[in-house]
């Protein structure tokens, strides 16, 4: 605020070196002001030991020494800078994440950083771009469906960037259904190529990332034709572009595919369409590991076992679980430490207004959130052990687990990031007015965390999904086949179909066996009740399709189930650091019993508990949060987020909020000139009355 | 996608002839197609008078004839296109609104319109601007709180816009919290002004509309100080740019508060910040309604009522629910034509894939909102008239009604936006993928629909007085003091707490009687169970604080309850028009069956329903579901929207969705050239591995 005098002409050097004195004095302050914390009494209330719960949240001390220091990498270079994204037009913010993303590259050469760490950089850049597909599906992809002389052939050049790479599956018209693709890859023995054309409009290639203008190359998903025959779908690499001056080679249309949610946010990707028009391409790319077409023309099926490919999905889903959990974090830490500044109503005698975060109605939105942060967390860690289970087991060619696996990933991936992304939203609205500024960093979270409900799995679909495991399982509990991993608890149906919860005092409610059994019961109960009714329809599928709603519902309680028994799983654990357990024990009944209160209904009407039980978990609720909220700011600053990262003016670490609103705003473009451009043609012919015969 | 051959040199007579016939025929084809309406079965499908049914929507038949013929010419006029808006930069797009603004008011003059066409033509346009705000909150406030001289001085200038009004009374530090504001402004005797000043940087106006870049004049909120006494919050109209050369006057700060949610959406608008030094304004420019400063400074209050007010908070809310049924129904109408059009699995033998409408899931999310929709429109006409009842009674200074009236448009606005902006999100994700992108319009529907959550009272803050007057009405039953209007109900309330929901079989929930009962009782009983936890307090402010979660879902309850019964109430209306009626009344089921699923746990541990009749309500919204089906095209086609005002690819009339999406991605400024801009730089030397020594 405090600018130095700069025209002292016709002053007296007194004066002057008075005056010169003071502004220094004055900006002296003012640094000082800045370097306050303004957090730094909810700091001192803490009861808990920081440090060893920073290393709780990133799993491991190791985790956490390359997490912040590839997090103040990003931060402290120049390059990396963010805060100016949403005010950039389209062009300048895709041409500056393509400079973020070579200079990012730079970087990872440069200090040789281990392919974590590499990850770990790429994700604190905080910006999407090509690179994520190329890292993240074109060489996954290669990897897990090529045959080891493609692996030779295509890695090496995909691991220098000297291709660059996508994965184009989604359509126009075919999103969800992948077997329902339309482009065609029909073998030409004549020449012992491909040729993958697209037929229709609705099969243009549609979304894939990078691909709108940076690919060189692309895992293309396909229906193989040999002769008359149809395979399905199946992936081809297909190059698209000129190595040497980047057009794009003969027979394919690429481009953008245009803007998408919010002002910066996923703007900065290359979401691109793609057609083909009879493009050739050799036999050899077609990715041979599952399935091969010989030199004859004849479709061959290897002995690789086809469930390879659950493997790779319970793996990417493993990582948007985990990532759901950073991004719900993100949104919790700027509304708990805004919620610290934000002062309405209350004031008493004329001294500062109430803390809005202490506010019952705030307490009750925000930290259910902050449970369900930490809780995603640990769900997500389990995932990443339940992979490497997984991964074991199909080298021993036990596919025992992977059906269940499989529904749990996809039962998280959906629940999580559906909370997640409605999170976002709730902390913006936490956030009250100022909440709904860019530069409060959460809208443009919000836009750039949704598209992840869609991908990988719509997440209604995968509901759905989990619903028909869970009906199977039921099915075959007479059978003598014992339910494994997460639906072990429904193979003691009789106790969970009999037993009542005991609780008569609110603090009954803090037993984890007591939380365990309400929800596996309520689970349980449900996906009986969908079953039973089910059995009613004559045709299975007319039954599942009508009653898919309730399913749904099903499939949501088993979700909220496994989090919360994979929360108190945790808890199990030896944790050190002083206070660190209390805090996550109250965080985890915060999050188990916001469930129970939300889905009152469900316990009530599975007769799981009583109305008046519903009510005692109410008032402990309450209880709960009164010991959340003198730990809240430290809870938060226990993500170790920089200010870099965390991209947001309300959520800075030392809370100094309204200043640095107020210096933002003038960074904004509208505010270059006094007057704004176009008050001339359109303003004053208004106020001057003389619209009737402007130009306009 | 055809183009007329332009270089034909060289080419036989013959050969041209040949091909410019080919061409026109493509043409015509192609123009045939476009006149296809891919959507024609299914309107024919529809089961009712669709003309009757716009009536219906819209109010009135004359309401209808206004409102489609502004419709239309905003939609014909290009001035007022708006498909590329979400592309603009910051100042593109303002500049492009001041252009609307000036064109908008210019059609107004020529066609002499009415200001009620005025208004919908204003609205059609379709872009939040500063006119907005001149119209709807500057000639209201100097309207409502001025004297008759300062209407004669003021009114007739802001009519022609001779001048330009803003409404500042938010500041950087309070919102909520009007009492709270820190602006003042001191009344000096000797010159007869007021000296207003921003005294702390908190109290920097901040948020108001139209105040960044063009008002001339604002009505600013400012502590009155006479002396050394304070006496409150009062209006004053200030200028504060010279109708000259449009600078800000001296001792005026006023810039933009800089970006906001979204891309295109509230951008247009020049949400302003706004600080004082000492500025100096006549006496006469306080608002003096209600209370006054005499030439010798003492402060009076006048004989008006304060309660005159409300009367103006009821108006504005009133239009606020009005506008949620219409923004609401946009959604509905882009989802719900898109779901019609969008195809995913379920072929069979080759056939096409299923329409996802026809899913079940689908339906259970879309179709309660298409019923909200209507619901909301119909209570928004009953508020139209409360205000009505209102204002005579006010005029015939009966106030008995007041605090009714007052709280429950306080609720209803904050139930109808809350739940609106949720269901903007909702469509979107109910269009799959393709609801990401900007052109689907629902990403900047969402984005310029939520500050409505906040502005015009906190949407928490709001239900809280709801729930506050809940508490009062409670209190008073035993006193003989008979509740009116929208709480009349607990005037009932040993029959609400005794009665018995009686449905049997699913059909039984088809009965108006069954739904009010079981409404009225819910929303009684949490009103009854919160005021006796809160008498368990010795200081009802504590137990209010304490309990103020669960007092919001009594408050929720209660407002439930008044759209349900309105809906009811419009049902006994004579509804001319085949089917119309009937239509209604499965919409209205529809509505009151899905919220008893939603807030299940509320119905049954209050004992209104068992979960055997939660069940049976569920499977009759099933049924329901059914019955909308068919007509839910047609159902949307009432609500009369122009393709420009829904501003949907996905949404639009002849459903022509996916030629259309293609045509628009090339307009992204990103397709302009091949080759993005920053290959040279940024994307070669990595793929040349070069990247070392890249100058980035």
């Amino acid at each position: 605020m405090v600018k130095r005098p700069t025209d002292l002409r016709g002053v007296s050097i007194r004066i002057r070196i008075l005056l010169l004195f003071f502004f220094e004095f004055s900006i002296w302050i003012e640094k000082k002001m800045e370097a306050l914390d303004y957090h730094a009494e909810e700091r001192r209330k803490a009861e808990f030991d920081l440090e060893e719960m920073k290393i709780v949240w990133a799993g491991s001390r190791q985790n956490y020494e390359i997490s912040d220091r590839m997090a103040r990498l990003v931060a402290s270079d120049p390059v990396f800078r963010k805060d100016n994204r949403t005010m950039l037009s389209r062009k300048d913010l895709f041409k500056d994440t393509l400079r973020k993303a070579a200079h990012a590259w730079k970087r990872i050469i440069e200090l040789r950083l281990s392919e974590e760490e590499a990850h770990m950089l790429r994700s604190y850049v905080d910006q999407p771009a090509f690179t994520d597909l190329h890292w993240g599906m074109f060489i996954p992809a290669i990897k897990g469906q090529g045959t080891e002389e493609q692996h030779e052939k295509w890695l090496p050049m995909a691991y220098k960037m000297q291709i660059i790479g996508c994965y184009a599956q989604t359509e126009l018209g075919h999103g969800s259904n992948v077997q329902g693709l339309e482009t065609t890859a029909t073998f030409d023995p004549q020449t012992d190529e491909f040729v993958i054309h697209s037929p229709t409009l609705t099969s243009s290639k549609w979304w894939p990332g990078g691909l709108g203008k940076v690919s060189t190359h692309a895992v293309v998903y396909a229906r193989l034709i040999t002769g008359v025959q149809d395979h399905g779908v199946h992936g081809f690499i297909v190059q698209l572009r000129s190595l040497d001056d980047h057009s794009p080679l003969p027979g394919i249309t690429v481009g953008d595919i245009g803007m998408k949610f919010g002002s910066g946010a996923y703007n900065s990707m290359d979401n691109g369409l793609l057609r083909f028009d009879h493009v050739r391409i050799p036999r050899n790319q077609m990715l041979m590991r599952v399935s091969q077409v010989t030199r004859e023309g004849k479709f061959v099926q290897s002995d690789v076992p086809r469930q390879l490919v659950y493997g790779t999905m319970v793996y990417v889903r493993q990582t948007i679980v985990s990532d759901a959990s950073c991004a719900l974090a993100r949104a919790v830490c700027i509304a708990t430490r805004y919620s610290a500044v934000r002062r309405q109503f209350g004031s008493q005698n004329g001294g500062p207004e109430t803390q809005v975060i202490d506010y019952k109605t705030q307490q009750s939105r925000l930290f259910p959130l902050l449970a369900s942060a930490y809780a995603f967390r640990f769900v997500g860690e389990w995932l990443k052990w339940l992979y490497a289970d997984v991964t074991q087991r199909l080298q021993a060619n036990d596919f025992s687990t992977l059906p269940e696996a499989h529904a749990c990933t996809a039962g998280l991936k959906s629940m999580t990031t559906s909370v997640t992304a409605d999170a976002i939203e709730e902390c913006r609205k936490l956030c009250g007015g100022h909440g709904y500024l860019s530069n409060s960093g959460l809208p443009e979270l919000f836009a750039v965390y949704i598209p992840t409900c869609t991908y990988e799995g719509d997440n209604v679909v995968l509901l759905l999904q989990v619903a028909r495991f869970l009906m199977k399982t039921v099915s075959q509990l007479g059978s003598g086949k014992k339910p494994v991993g997460t639906t072990a608890y429904m193979g003691r149906a009789e106790h969970l179909m009999q037993c009542r919860c005991e609780v008569e005092r609110a603090e009954d409610w803090l037993k984890p066996s007591v939380i365990l059994e309400a929800f596996e019961a309520r689970a349980f109960r449900m996906s009986i009740a969908c079953a039973k009714n089910l059995s009613k329809f004559s045709n299975p599928e007319d039954g599942f399709s009508e009653l898919s709603p309730d399913l749904l519902e099903a499939a949501i309680a088993h979700c909220q189930l496994i989090v919360v028994s994979k929360y108190i799983e945790k808890l199990q654990q030896d944790i050190p650091g002083k206070g660190v357990k209390r805090q996550l024990e109250i965080l985890c009944n915060v999050y188990a019993l916001h469930l129970l209160h939300k889905h009152l209904g469900d316990f009530v009407t599975t007769s799981c508990i009583t109305p008046k039980q519903g009510a005692l978990a109410n008032e402990q609720l309450r209880l709960l949060y009164s010991q959340v909220r003198p730990n809240a700011i430290t809870l938060v600053d226990a993500f170790n987020y920089t200010d870099h990262y965390l991209g947001s003016v309300l959520g800075c670490y030392n809370g100094n909020v309204y200043q640095r609103l107020y210096e933002e705003a003038w960074k904004d473009p509208l505010n270059d000139t006094v007057v704004p451009d176009g008050y001339l043609e359109y303003v004053r012919p208004i106020l001057k009355q003389h619209i009737r015969t402007a130009r306009l």
